[in-house]
């Protein structure tokens, strides 16, 4: 794109708040330039348009943009090759209070590049999770990373936290989506990680630097979280986290949504219980699962949960009927095991001596009963 | 049915394991009083059916059920008022080994009458339980027996006694069916667990009395439980447990399954995840959940989880925006607040005043800030 449009983006994202779908909406169908030249006409009809104007001329963008570089962020807009295309599916993704559309461009610090995020997913949840919630987001978000795919999440306390410092110990793309300025570190607590993320991967925010985080900036920052991710896995959400809110964009924006299950005498787990059951989120309980469901066409498969193979697998099926006629505890003698096996007296006590030497039945005082082993 | 029925049933029990589809489909044509007949017709063809019409003229079925009635027992068989219709839905069921069809008769111990049965529910899971599961087991069960449900379980270790201590503790309609014939006590320690339920409430087997517990008569066994019940629950289930084996013949006769989820790194949940994942259970966390699927249509809708409402929810819409441009940590003067609202400045003032007053923003040296509470 121009600089005009760079810099007309620029003026804009500081006149307006992230996520407003008017402005959005405005902006695809006229273009950045002609918007702001239009919203700078200092002879507008209405006190709020002279003052919009008025606000638009106090601005210099080229400075912004300039302040920024040194800074160590730059200004990704749409047209840059950098710029990522799924973000552009929030131009059909509006809430009813009119937040959503495409972000007017992207302030970006690190060196991991926003156009090779197709396969990224989120990991997101409670910022107060338990340590169990940390421990599975972070194990999974190193899987993840480990199969080559992105993990987004957004830098606050608890699950997003896990989520990144997992990805951390498998080095690969980590991105940080902040509701403040991407020079800032909001919470503070986590300016160490923010920095290393900024060094090595990526920060990414939609409000201009210096910017404070707001609630409303936190429920416009969930839906590029959803939008840069090919789908969103929620590891622990009390109901209506706000957690429930990346869900939703999630949903909004077709992207698959997963959950990860927990106790249900942990309130932490009751949202994505509600998600699941409401048909919302798969359920997830492992990075390759995740991988089933995001990976390209068949790259994954899970393997379903496996418990070891059992020493009765391996008996033939004639011996098998013997061993399912033998009783767990009293012993039986062998005719009362040939009436129940529904077989012949000889057979059976063949059988028997097969299954005793692989260890699966013994013979008592009175008869015949399963081992430990047997009954496994 | 004729006195002649009842003994045919008895004695072919005696000839045959229990669940043996062939002898269940034969009996569906033939009558039991024409296959006992037929089988005990001493010029047979070949030795192994010489074998069993000798084995039926060994047998005394009236004695059995005289013996039956001294240990408190009685049979129940089709045609019997006491019968349950549901087990019927056996006829079309069956597994690849032949496993199926609908029991010859029910040996009963206990005041519950097995046709009271139409809206039980079973809860089922793994003997090596977490506590986690127990309690869960328990409080679902209890929450079933106090909406007039019927609970039915197999009194084994782990799951299943934790559902019948639950139904216990609320005194209502608490079925064990058991793998051993119903004057046994299978696992011996629950002896007492056992008595207690015969004499409150049933105790069930379709093995006559004093048969001993094998392998196949468990797998036989669970296909009676879940056909008695509306709906299995599997509470935990470790990969290839068991309680699967209930979960697979609920889902052979169109039985509600359901399943409770739990932590991801517990063993004892894999199974059930697995089976959620596949679409065969549906997620419950609660025994209002299960009520809404059990229940008769609209008698229960569970209430989705809630969390406690919030101070910011009753804010009215213009305080809300203000409220959701107010920072989290750092204070922002009025002015700053305004822009970030995109509302006049003097607006501004007069919500943050109201929103002081509940205590939702507060007022720094440098301007306002969101107060915990708002950030809840």
């Amino acid at each position: 794109m121009t600089d005009d449009d760079r810099l007309a983006r620029v003026a804009l994202s500081r006149l307006t708040e992230p996520g407003e779908a008017k402005i959005a909406s405005l902006t695809a169908q006229l273009g950045a330039v002609r918007l702001h030249a239009l919203l700078s006409d200092p002879a507008q009809n209405t006190p709020e348009a002279r003052d919009v104007a008025t606000r638009l001329s106090g601005l210099d963008p080229a400075a912004e943009l300039e302040r920024g570089e040194r800074l160590g962020l730059r200004y990704v807009v749409p047209g840059d090759a950098e710029w990522p295309a799924q973000v552009d599916d929030l131009i059909r993704a509006e809430t009813l209070d009119h937040r959503g559309g495409p972000p007017l461009g992207l302030w970006v610090k690190g060196p991991t590049r926003l156009n090779d995020l197709e396969g990224a997913v989120a990991v997101v949840g409670a910022r107060s999770a338990t340590t169990y919630g940390t421990e599975v987001a972070a194990s999974i978000a190193g899987a993840l990373v480990r199969a080559g795919h992105p993990v987004v999440s957004g830098a606050a306390f608890g699950i997003d936290q896990a989520a990144h410092r997992g990805a951390l110990a498998v080095d690969g793309a980590n991105i940080a989506i902040l509701a403040c300025g991407a020079d800032r570190a909001y919470p503070t607590a986590h300016h160490e990680l923010l920095a290393h993320l900024g060094r090595t991967s990526a920060v990414v925010a939609e409000v201009p630097p210096g910017c404070a985080p707001t609630r409303g900036r936190f429920l416009s920052r969930n839906r590029l979280i959803a939008a840069l991710s090919r789908g969103t896995i929620v590891v622990e959400a009390a109901a209506r986290s706000g957690a429930l809110n990346t869900a939703n964009w999630a949903t909004r924006l077709n992207r698959h949504l997963m959950g990860v299950p927990g106790p249900v005498t942990s309130a932490q787990s009751q949202g994505v219980h509600e998600l699941i059951r409401a048909g919302a989120a798969s359920l997830v309980t492992r990075g390759d699962e995740v991988l089933e469901v995001v990976g390209d066409t068949g790259t994954h498969l899970a393997a379903p949960a496996r418990a070891p193979s059992r020493r009765r697998d391996t008996v033939p099926p004639r011996d098998q009927r013997v061993l399912d006629a033998v009783p767990l505890a009293r012993a039986a003698p062998v005719d009362s095991i040939a009436t129940t096996a529904g077989m012949a007296l000889l057979d059976v006590q063949a059988s028997l001596r097969r299954l005793m030497r692989d260890g699966l039945v013994e013979l008592m005082p009175h008869g015949w009963r399963l081992t430990p082993a047997a009954n496994e």
